[in-house]
């Protein structure tokens, strides 16, 4: 006998995720139901992994669990929030109970690190895809937004970014890599980092965040333009993983400023709030400088003081 | 040139909804930011279109959008929520712009009419399915749930149920009926009026509520099992329209049963609050006594003193 819908909730999912207090009514009832506290305000996003476009056909189910989670979980660290709640949505081909235990297996791993609870969802037949939301809080007033860095704000990255495209280019087989780096560099596309613990940290001290997604370079700008200011990035500043290096050599700078799929933080700090980052920011996630912010408008790429010529493709569902 | 994610998102959904002055961040950072008021609890849910599963390929787009808001407005309604935020997942195979407008046309139509917002989503390019998740809030301890009937409590049911599935039946072609029939229950399937305004007077008259979206016998049992109740029904008692009646006939009770796609609401009420629900759910929303919750288990269907036979086929994505 096939596993039934009901079946798979009650088997892979009701009890996915973290306990918490504040869930009222979880998975079963119409809606779930969950306390507010005072005081705070509530962050809300969604994003969506699709077969044959955000993922390759076949991908190992264990890290789409984890992928699923942490694309949406960068999201909410990008506003300064701690995540609570998540929905999930999964239309899939068929009921395979493999498949479905590695995708529980990561993704009930990660919601668990990071405190989340599961508390509802929907289950459809159809072409692979996963849509996750999540809902966060944060103390009223205090969320990170992109548009509030002003001219001289320092701008930091954390991690190294480039890695994990280089890390799905060793999943494609189109970058040959010694295996210690591309068992590295895998691990970096399929299980990325969101850094949730540093969005938390950085309340108060940061003037505006967002999460790196599309490449560094395409989210930094991001950033400068929603808080009316240009930007200078120098390469030489950049962080670069000691995989990155051997591989890219002297075009590093182009991965890092490229890459995709990185989900770390990049965001500005006023001068005078920089002592006070190197106080939070010391538990195992390392920022990096890489800029600053002007008032000139436009986006200025240094090496070795000249300005440097540098074109990242932005991705377009449609205008491709 | 074509249009861009951007602009899509630009062009058609940026505005989109009523405008609230809790929407402190909407579309354009990495989440949506909501103020929350104190002594509330938050009310999550999200359901999903896909087509060739939920929706025949080339369906209107303006019922696509009012129905994908719809089946989530129903659960809210279930709870005795007010609809607040919203956010929209559409996977679409290409960006085409009168299917865009269509679909805005009726999303947006339901969000304003309803007082939600549309604060955020994400668009990808693929086989076409959409994903709406809705936020609602409800005073604390207030909210509606399936569990909470008691035996002697009356069941009730709105609108008439039944024509949905009809009206499915109609667009399909395998229901041959009268034009003007013909157009109601092809309205009633594509625009349906989930009733939201019922489940918030409901709160403290009903002990227990659910949206009809599987039919009306399988949402009644659900209501009833979660509530650790039987149930009583009589099929003279339950609301046929006029179409209905004309085109089932001496059958009209299992269209009625059966059913599926109505989105009204079923709820009980202890006799000593039927007073207060005839004097608060006058408002345009007929409200229909079908039946009473037992403390037999099991679920009997009464047709002029006889106890018949009804099977309801409950449609499993993955059993079937």
């Amino acid at each position: 006998m096939k596993i039934s819908e009901t079946g798979i909730i009650e088997r892979f999912f009701r009890d996915l995720g973290a306990k918490r207090p504040d869930v009222l009514l979880g998975i079963g009832d119409d809606a779930a139901l969950l306390a507010v506290p005072g005081g705070e305000e509530l962050v809300l996003t969604t994003d969506s992994l699709v077969e044959g476009v955000h993922f390759l056909p076949g991908m190992n189910p264990e890290s789409l669990g984890t992928r699923s989670l942490a694309v949406n979980l960068s999201d909410i660290a990008a506003m300064g929030a701690q995540p609570a709640w998540a929905l999930l949505s999964l239309v899939l081909p068929q009921a395979d109970e493999s498949w479905l235990e590695g995708f529980a297996c990561g993704f009930g791993a990660s919601a668990r690190a990071h405190g989340l609870a599961l508390v509802g969802g929907n289950l459809s037949r159809g072409p692979l895809a996963i849509t996750v939301q999540l809902a966060g809080l944060v103390p009223r007033g205090q969320a990170l937004t992109r548009a509030g860095a002003h001219p001289g704000d320092v701008l930091f990255v954390s991690g190294t970014p480039g890695d994990a495209a280089l890390g799905l280019e060793v999943l494609r087989g189109t970058r040959p890599a010694e295996a210690q780096h591309a068992a590295y560099l895998r691990a970096r596309f399929e299980r990325p980092t969101p850094r949730v613990d540093l969005g938390v940290q950085l309340r108060g001290i940061a003037s505006a965040c967002i999460d790196v997604s599309d490449g560094l370079y395409v989210d930094a700008s991001r950033l400068a333009r929603a808080s009316g200011c240009g930007l200078q990035l120098e390469t030489e500043a950049l962080p670069h993983s000691r995989a990155l290096r051997e591989i890219l050599g002297e075009d590093g700078w182009r991965g890092i400023l490229g890459g995709g799929d990185d989900y770390e933080l990049c965001f500005a700090v006023p001068p005078g709030r920089i002592a006070a980052l190197t106080q939070a920011a010391n538990n195992g996630v390392r920022c990096t400088r890489i800029g600053e912010l002007t008032d000139a408008g436009g986006i200025e790429i240094r090496r070795a003081g000249a300005v440097m010529q540098f074109s990242a493709a932005t991705f377009d569902h449609f205008s491709s």
